[in-house]
């Protein structure tokens, strides 16, 4: 069976792991903290690799930013990462095949294989955190567009400018949906502009009214998104991850999406792959890409 | 070179013509109201069919209402058009191969393979009438989702309920980009509920600044749905169709929407292949799936 040496790269960690064609981790996940320059960062890949890629077929980047259709490069700009990180050359790293895609989209594609998607052509992968990432599958491949930057989560949610969004833009999705999304939904309810995430979940573990309400505000939105990519996509199933989801009501949320939409009744689940989707993802796109 | 009789049915007409493989209209286009009941939709279909059938390689409906993914029936509820209709046996009408697809879906795919997205793997079409249709394309594909019924455009502008859709819920791009969407804007900023969309444009053509304010805030609407659809697909190119796309400046609309997202830049085209393309582009995926 082929083995791919896997490393997820996000902000603040970066990630690496062996894993098998089954999408299992058959080593020590190794944990670094992600370096501030684009040398030093290097560096860890490059101390990752020569340790591991002897033993190995492939070399998976799991990485945070739009990955080009090439599967090779950045493309764009990056969030909280070196700014010179998008010109990378993963392609010099090794001497094994080198495979490169987004995180999202290996953690949808890791649902789509062994998870929660498993068996359904076509998917939608939230990840709800800090911010909203997404992973689209449509008819059994990742949507990725002219330049493999499709599957942001920026539509808006109102047109008069309310929110501010990470991306520089007004009312996205992320900025509704998202834990910060969470929490400005809370100020705005309770008037109490320095509430957190924990408040309102500690308050709706002790029933209190205000905070169910701004729970249930949350879930609206985002059924509302859902509901639009529902009306666009008409897939089989939408998966919800990230550290967000734990407080989502799938089924309240199928409900009130399968009532509006006008295409054909949809599942909402949750994630079953694990933290290590990212990797275990990325390692399951690069076999595939190897043995075609 | 193969022709294909081409059918286009919508609620109030239904055309026919021959097509050849270059997506020529190479007989004159038939005309007939749409009838009110399935009998008599049908009969209309019989005979056009049985007039022409010996003539032609392939018989392809370009109609309201989603198709399924086996191209040979409606999936769900369609609009205006006689409530049985979505139970019409398609592949009994002619002893030709049939072919079915939803209209938008065909015009998409005629700009995609003769118009102004030829050339483009990726690229979104909106038809901006009444309401708004969308047909979608990715790497050379129709996105079709698990049941045929992908690419509706009712994706949410608000969150708050403010208008209701012709679909049953609450404020869908397609109550804000259509004519009926720039009415609706015109009467909220006129404070006229009677006026016209012709009001507008007449006014907006005399250089009134009202309905200049009105034209662009109905543009600015449409620019916000393109921002997401942008950053979902990370398409090549918009294709604005419909008798409304007439009044939008895609210049104006390519350079808000290239500022605000995520993604890679994208361009906004007008239709180019006229009133016929759903035909056209029956015609042309007929062609496809009967070489095939």
């Amino acid at each position: 069976m082929k083995k791919a040496l896997a490393l997820d790269v996000g902000g603040t960690k970066i990630y690496s792991a062996i894993i098998n064609e089954n999408g299992e981790i058959i080593s020590e996940v190794e944990k670094h903290s992600t370096p501030k320059t684009f040398d030093e960062i290097e560096n860890v890949f490059r101390k990752i690799i020569k340790k591991h890629e002897d033993n190995v077929d492939v070399v998976a980047f799991s990485t945070c930013g739009a990955v080009n259709n090439q599967n090779d490069g950045i493309v764009g700009s990056t969030g909280n990462i070196a700014k010179e990180y998008p010109s990378m050359q993963f392609k010099s790293l090794s001497n094994k095949p080198i495979f490169v895609e987004n995180d999202a989209n290996c953690a949808a594609w890791a649902e789509h294989k062994i998870g929660a998607s498993k068996g359904y052509a076509d998917s939608v992968m939230l990840t709800l955190g800090t911010g909203v990432g997404g992973g689209i599958i449509v008819n059994n491949k990742l949507l990725k567009g002219k330049n493999g930057a499709a599957g942001e989560m920026h539509f808006k949610m109102y047109s008069d400018k309310r929110r501010k969004c990470s991306c520089g833009s007004w009312d996205c999705f992320e900025i509704y949906a998202s834990g910060n999304g969470l929490r400005l939904t809370a100020a705005e309810m309770s008037g109490n502009p320095s509430i957190t995430t924990y408040d309102v979940i500690n308050g709706v573990n002790n029933g209190e009214t205000m905070m169910i309400d701004i729970l249930n505000r949350w879930q609206e939105d985002i059924s509302n998104g859902i509901i639009g990519l529902a009306n666009i996509f008409d897939p089989d199933c939408f998966v919800l991850s990230g550290s967000m989801a734990d407080f989502v009501d799938t089924e309240r949320i199928e409900t009130s999406v399968n009532n509006e939409i006008v295409t054909t009744p949809t599942k909402i689940f949750k994630a079953t792959t694990g933290n290590y989707s990212g990797m275990i993802g990325a390692a399951l796109l690069a076999f595939e890409v190897n043995n075609g």
